[in-house]
């Protein structure tokens, strides 16, 4: 079973409007809702593969409680704990134009320790775990690096993809992999990304796998590292790409994938996910058929 | 017992952010969530002024359970019909330079006959009805105008505060009285705002009051028209001011006051709400002081 860690899980809610104006009042055109925070995508894409999937995480509240409903009847395997602060939303306001405004509620539970005792309880009946998404604000300082080394204690690979303060103190405690994106990348360290990605894998003994969007992904386990790149590109929503590499990488540890093969495989995936609707859903044809087409290449040492 | 009919409740949020910039992603530096919809803040402001009030509304989904459990601990009788669509939210964003942007999902209530019928039930035992807000967009035509019919039926003063065609259909039914807003007279007919609250007076046999912001109101009953400005401008956020107004008007109505008495009250009340905090409240002792400052004259008849 791949156990998904989801810090801060979220009421993701998308409203269409002729246009936004500042200091105007609008009328909502469409809307949806739905489950979101990125652990929660990357448990519905692991399903959709058809691996064997628990999500952890914490809700409360009237958006909590919704977002419990969805999951149950989505039959997403989810241990809920609940926490007396009510589960942030974000809103994202979207115009015929295709442009997006994100508003993003701050995320407290005010039971991070219940959340890492439920977590710590799974730990051990895990192949992989998945700590995925921003950590609360009110989670104390090392809650990620605490979470990456209750795995370690328990001899099971973790992979992280969360930011900020929480990646770093993540980084430190030496994950398994770790999936920063371009942006998370620059604000660990500066430099050319191949060699933050080299450095970062050396110093910390850990596999960096650094997604740069519709160019794939450069990896590193310290002493190789590779390129890999879709064979196509795929037009779509970007949104939920890199949750689904991150599934696709969770499922290729678990199987115990040569590296190579494993960064296929996910890259695969993740260009599938551009083609999707909605964060989590996967086209299980094209991702067969766009995974023969990743193209996967040593990057030469620098001299 | 005044009763207050609002036909779509929502649940208003509040979101405090730096600066709002269309396609940019936003973090939320502060919210406030709370029950709204206009017939629930004249509902408030009824009870705030000691008045015997009950509320009657649909509400569905996990925003309508936070209405009902906020209604509940606020300790507002209410009548809440259950529907099968989720209560609608509003969502407004404020900035520090005081814009505030609103985006309105639209209301459905999926249960229209429902609340009708549980107005219809307690309409007999109140002194006064309040149709206040806007309707559902899944309410049948008519159904403004039968609200007021029934309540001529059972033989009850009604007063109505709502817009579009909602307004149309209600003003055609003859109410006691009617509260447009200057937007929403301009919207019923042209002509000089005087001469338009005259005309729909006569023309409907219906007591128009029709609110000019810190103006105070222009009211005419068909025969005799008057001003009522209140004594001095309070400094506030306006938002409420019209509810308070209606909450007054219907506080004379079931008093029996004579109409200068009832129009001073109501302009009082009206601009205390500026004063306060949120919709709803109220300072009593600001009321008071108001209260003798309002100046009730009459219109000249034009030549």
């Amino acid at each position: 079973m791949i156990l998904v860690v989801c810090p801060a899980p979220a009421l993701d809610i998308t409203y269409r409007v002729d246009a936004l104006v500042p200091g105007g009042a609008h009328r909502v055109r469409g809307q949806q809702e739905r489950a979101g925070g990125k652990g929660v995508n990357v448990a519905r894409v692991l399903r959709a593969i058809g691996a064997d999937v628990s999500l952890v995480a914490a809700v409360g509240g009237p958006t909590g409680a919704q977002i419990t409903e969805e999951l149950a009847s989505e039959r997403l395997e989810a241990g809920l704990v609940p926490t007396p602060v009510p589960t942030r939303r974000t809103v994202t306001i979207v115009e015929p134009t295709g442009s997006a405004t994100l508003l993003s509620e701050e995320a407290r539970l005010g039971a991070w320790d219940d959340l890492a005792a439920a977590a710590r309880a799974v730990i051990g009946s895990a192949s992989v775990v998945v700590i995925s998404g921003s950590f609360p604000a009110d989670a104390p300082a090392g809650a990620a690096g605490d979470l990456v080394r209750a795995c370690h204690d328990a001899g099971r690979p973790v992979i992280v993809d969360t930011s900020g303060a929480a990646l770093a103190d993540a980084i430190a405690a030496c994950p398994t992999l770790v999936k920063p994106n371009a942006e998370e990348l620059r604000a660990l360290r500066a430099g050319e990304p191949v060699e933050i990605v080299r450095e970062l894998a050396a110093s910390y003994r850990t596999m960096v796998v650094a997604s740069r969007g519709p160019e794939g992904v450069i990896a590193s386990d310290g002493s190789q590292t590779w390129s890999a790149r879709p064979g196509r590109v795929v037009v779509g929503n970007p949104t939920g790409a890199g949750d689904a590499l991150v599934a696709g990488l969770a499922a290729g540890l678990e199987r115990g994938d040569p590296t190579p093969a494993m960064l296929a495989d996910a890259v695969a995936l993740s260009a599938t996910a551009v083609a999707a609707g909605a964060a989590g859903e996967v086209d299980l044809d094209l991702y067969a058929d766009l995974r023969d087409g990743v193209a996967v290449t040593r990057v030469e040492d620098q001299p």
